[in-house]
């Protein structure tokens, strides 16, 4: 059974716009009808959705599966990873391919898709990282866009020696890329002097996970997202910042965008759902919480939130990148355990990927803050615009794939890591009672997720070749 | 023939966030089925929309028809502005009822309708002027808004002792319908400095029609937005404002909304499409420039299409209020010429009803200044949003009222007002060569417009019950 | 001995530049020579300053002596307010003329100064209060400012009926005062919310003074600053608001600045010695509180302490506005007691000009906020160069009058109403210790405070005519 | 002679805040009394100033005398551009010595000072440039600051390789210096992006010294002095930028001073002089244009002017840097012409010390732009109390150095290179007529200027030890 004609009765379907009772009929993995009392025949599953919302499948666009990070690699593998997305309602996930000293972009985009082809659960896409930039990596980028349907590439600002790039080679990647329709994604940290507080704080004997949040002040996030526009606007390109944390970063964004500079973000559920009050002890246990960039304030939050809001900030990822907190099967390679005597060598990151829809919902909708309309928006439709996905993915619309979630929005949950897909053993939501649910998830039509059963099968996600920027 | 059902085939449907093709089947007056290749028996009208963007019929929440302003009436009627706006590819208005010295707002309600229901074309509803308030003002107000489907209310800055409110009147009503759900719009000019410069300049002997927008500078259009935010700030209630017309204005719009504070607005097309170099002369001809606010500067309306973009500005209406500038069949009282001795004395106002979609198509979208979906966004789906028409106005959407428009990108016209269907003997964009056309027009599912020939009927428009503002 | 000629020796001068240890010669009223070890002849009086500042007399700009506002008056006289004046540093003051239906503004100034000129000790100047404009009070105006040496003028956005000019008359006043280089003031509250605000507390019963405060909000005081900018930009005049309180207000102040807009401001010290915490109660101990505006956050002084001293404010003036809290010598009439059972009747005002200085040096100069040329160059040079009294007025500089205060930076002293001399029954300082304390005070040459001893004259203070507006 | 007592008789005394008609006598090289018709015996000089400015002398904190700069050399001496400094009225100037390989912060100040105590005409001091930054340093730094009275320190975020030091070292410098008392100055531009932007140029073909500007954009300039802004609030330090070119610099120096950051900033003479339209050609001659940061937009100027009005810059100092047109007797090492025929090898730089005064009375001060006090608070009382020359330098005040300049502003003159007394072959004033003369100028009471005649000695100035900022 690779696709089955399946009609879903009287859902509340949601879209970035809509909002309106109807039935779906999935049919050779798109959305084929959509109407009122829709007939069809006794071969066709039925699924009644009354009371449930039908949703595009979500769109992560920033995840860390079997990401090799100097010494680290990340827990989750495209398979296990995938499965948490889906068991999450998540249909479509953008992760990483690093360019390395060894391969160039182009290598680097096959052998990420060797290592997903044959376990991934969902479908995907790639960001490729570009550490350095010359006259071939620049000819590898442009066949890359055009020929790959790869059109996004991420840059970091931070992680001197490691990734970093200067910027004059970001502006150079700006420049060809936003001409050739593509974006290049930033991360915004001034790593130098990030780098210096660290050397500084570890001098000083500090050593304990807090002092990963005191040496990545706001303000370096700030200054490098303010530096990023200013590169893009030379560029005439459009930029997006990932992980925006603070409002520091937020209000050059919210300026630019006031300008006219075509200016994006994410931002990330942790930076929702916590703030640096978690940093107030020496405790190891806090390393759970060493993600970059690190939690801030309770105001920057309210910024954040405003920004989703207004449309200044555009989308919400996960950047799931997790690493456990005991020493897992992949050993300390993969463990927070790697920090202990040194802040410095805790793998950053968090995971995130199963909980991205019910958490939002949850602290988002549920509490007024966010529409339905625009809770879609931000986790399905506008990433999907902004990375070439649209209309393929994205939407419920006819002749879209038909990636759709039925999410109840009338029972809570409890999260424990136990229960959820990640390979990781822990979750930032241990223990939160949290409104709504994924109930079923379709993967272009196929039933892949049904209540707590997987009906997936790994390898079945496929590559997707993206197109160019939908901005606006 | 009430109700038709109709299949339109084939045609590239354009949402405020979608963009597909497929076949639309409209039954019982509403979308009933969107899908590939839909089957119909011989009994159904079916339409070849190939090659044709299928839209939601337009939303223009501010037009000014058989509205007695002090001696003058503007020039159409109910059914002369309504014909025009259909052939226009706008389904519904929302106009004006003036709350007079002798009756209450929902005396000047129930007048008009009155008027209107034998004779509207299209679906209407109305905003009351509110001029004066006390405690039974605010009383009719919340009675209008529950029980009569009419939640929003205009209110004016501008022409003291006319229209006017003061401040406290104006914070007290922003401060009960925001609570209620509803919407105050605004008229934002500083009314007695204005009234100052116009007698200073009368005396001044200077009375050609280049010093209505001499007399009414921008900065008191600044201001008075300025003023009415903080007002709606404090009363911690939404704000809507009526034509906003330059930056003076719009800077404290956008400040306001990266603040969090509920501030949405329209521009009209006048603004986007002419400036204040018309205005160069001393020619009664540039009489039909007057209209309030006036044009302004090129450099304005490069921030007006920034904020189209940026959804700083939400709404695109036309303000249509039709003045002949020779003497028509109303006389002296609908006719510019009233001011040939005196511009303070030319009635203010412009037509545009019926060239709104095809304008900002030509000068928006065929400029990429605005996308196919934030053109639709703006004419129809938010201004449906924010006063309360959605989702039965604003989207194609299965469920939705069947008003749709099959408009033409591919071919071109020139406007002449010959051509037109306002009793207005003029338009400001006389042979003007535009691109695209509305084709075909629906009003709940019945064909009112084919090309140039009229199917509607008058009093076929419906008065449409109003619900709260959606406003994210 | 109306003249003497006295030697200062040895103190360290502070002007709004300068700061150096010289001698310093009075000599006909005027500052002869400022020198290194200067000789004089047994006939002039010395003065040993070493350790002393000598200062130039303070500048108030904002007092309200002898002011008959409605019904009410404030407690001090010319002559005891002035010798208050005189205690606390202050050499020169600027009071108020109100235009009364009966009179115009020059009946005004004359009658203004028929009260003043037997019992003011020191210099003194008038602003004229407009409630009314129209042409004859144009061109008093216009007579002012060329034949009086009167060269501003107040005007209120609150009160309505009261003081409240409307906005075309505010406009009208700006641009010619404007134009003939004098400045106009403005009182800066929206009257008409404010009075509606006051009445509904009223009406529910809410009587005691801390609802003062609660009717006055900030954002009123923010957006009548606001209209007042805008207002002087179209009139292309400078403007000047008094007792900025709030960063609503002054946000405007700081942005208009920064568009190069002439727009000047002064604060009190009151807004910087209290905050609104003070008003956490339903006593009537708190009429002692109700001044316009009203207290503000304690965000707000962080505000006004960095506009202070990056020349945001230019000027701190007293708005010395005594009204006893006991029935005093003038009764109800000059008393708080007033509004005991009605917050809106207490009479509105503080008392401070005897302690402007020493407070500020304590909260201003010992706690780093302020430099000693910057607290000079606030309480005298500036408002002495905005209102036309420079340099006779505001400066040590030879040729100027000698008005000099020796001030005392080593002692502290504790603020009791009894040991002050203005006719108010108490202090907002009671009991406050504050380190610095002025030990002499020369009025043209006229040694008229020495430590606790009074050596001046009532009526010896003079009418300065003063000039025009030196702002930059 | 060394010291001669002098009295200036009836001059016009300016400074920061005072203007006053008064004697100044001169004794031992200081202000020893101002006063009215004082007395002096025949053996003091007596000098008319009837008519004339008494004006603090010119204090210069940004020249350029015999810099080696990677291959060139400037081509002023200590001796020939101290001449002209003197000419021009500025008695006090602060070079640089820069760090180089071969020797420390403290090497660098030695060698400076050996070159220039044979040979220097005024009174001078150092900032040192510092490219290199580690603990030896930041200890020679603190022992320059503490010791060697050298308290100012420049870096440069421009010229990769040769002069920039990267983010975490100007950061280490902001904090300890800061701390300390002393003020960093920032070059800031991106370095990076404009060398890519420089080689791309030339790979075009694009040789000629209009490529200069073209590949320095304002947002670049921007960029970096917003990044200098953040570190410099990282670190809690004041920060100064050198020559303050674009609006797109400045208004972030505006919008950090309105949240309370230290921060200081000079433009220099050529920026308002001149704009970017000398760049429209292809000329060899518009060579004499290079210089860093280019020349910018009217609108620029228009910015700079209100910012010097407004205080949101403090300083105008001339970024002195000559190099021949000509092959001068320094040879191409000291001439434009090193770059005929690539842009990027033209010795970036203008004349420009004998002018500043006068061009600025000109432009500013005659046509309003600026008050004469405003006038020698830039040019000379604020430099000195940023640079903690105060109270020594930059006043008119009694104990002060009597560095005094006697400016006559009722004559024109007219501007040639072969008049001026620096090396340097030409002036971009050549034959500009400008209002004001220097008429004597004075150093520590000895006359050094008088009309044309040099009175001054090569070696009679000074070092100057040097305090801390005085900033507010």
């Amino acid at each position: 059974m690779t696709h089955t004609t399946t009609l879903i009765r009287n859902g509340r379907i949601i879209t970035a716009s809509d909002d309106y009772v109807a039935d779906v009929l999935l049919q050779d993995g798109k959305v084929h009808t959509i109407g009122k009392g829709i007939e069809v025949g006794p071969d066709v599953r039925v699924v009644d959705a009354s009371g449930l919302y039908v949703l595009p499948g979500g769109v992560d666009t920033h995840v860390h599966l079997e990401n090799v990070i100097g010494p680290t690699i990340t827990t989750d593998t495209f398979a296990s990873g995938t499965k948490a997305a889906a068991f999450g309602g998540t249909t479509t996930i953008v992760d990483f391919a690093l360019q390395t000293e060894l391969d160039s972009p182009l290598g680097a985009i096959a052998r990420a898709q060797r290592s997903a082809e044959s376990q991934v659960n969902v479908d995907y896409s790639l960001h490729v990282i570009i550490k350095r930039v010359d006259e071939q990596v620049l000819r590898d980028v442009r066949h890359a866009m055009h020929f790959e349907g790869v059109t996004s590439f991420k840059m970091f600002m931070a992680y001197p020696g490691v990734m970093m790039a200067d910027d004059a080679s970001i502006f150079r990647m700006l420049r060809q890329v936003g001409a050739d329709g593509g974006m290049v994604a930033l991360h915004a940290e001034n790593g130098t002097v990030i780098d210096l507080l660290i050397k500084e704080a570890l001098e000083a004997g500090h050593t304990s996970p807090r002092y990963h949040a005191l040496t990545r002040p706001s303000l370096m996030e700030g200054e490098a997202t303010h530096r990023g526009i200013r590169l893009a606007e030379l560029a005439q390109a459009p930029i997006y910042f990932v992980h925006v944390s603070s409002n520091d970063a937020l209000k050059h964004i919210v300026s630019a965008r006031a300008e006219g500079i075509p200016v994006f973000a994410e931002t990330c559920p942790h930076y929702l759902l916590f703030d640096d009050s978690v940093y107030d002890n020496d405790d190891f246990e806090t390393a759970k919480y060493v993600m970059t960039p690190p939690l801030r304030k309770p105001d920057d939050q309210k910024h954040l939130w405003r920004a989703l809001r207004y449309d200044d900030l555009q989308v919400i990822a996960t950047d799931h990148c997790p690493f456990c907190m005991k020493e897992g099967h992949l050993g300390l390679r993969s463990s927070k355990l790697r920090g202990t005597k040194n802040f410095a060598e805790i793998p950053n990151g968090a995971p995130g990927i199963e909980t991205r829809l019910v958490s939002l919902f949850d602290i988002g909708v549920m509490q007024g803050k966010l529409s339905l309309n625009r809770f879609v928006e931000l986790t399905s439709t506008t990433p999907a615009k902004l990375f070439g996905l649209f209309p393929k993915k994205g939407t419920v619309a006819v002749g879209s794939d038909a990636d759709i979630v039925l999410f109840n929005p009338n029972v809570s949950q409890t999260i424990h890591a136990k229960h959820l897909h990640s390979n990781c053993d822990h979750t930032l939501l241990e223990g939160r009672s949290l409104q709504g649910r994924v109930e079923k998830v379709f993967l272009r039509g196929n039933l892949i997720v049904d209540g707590e059963h997987w009906h997936g099968r790994e390898g079945m996600g496929q590559f997707v070749k993206r197109g160019e920027v939908r901005a606006f």
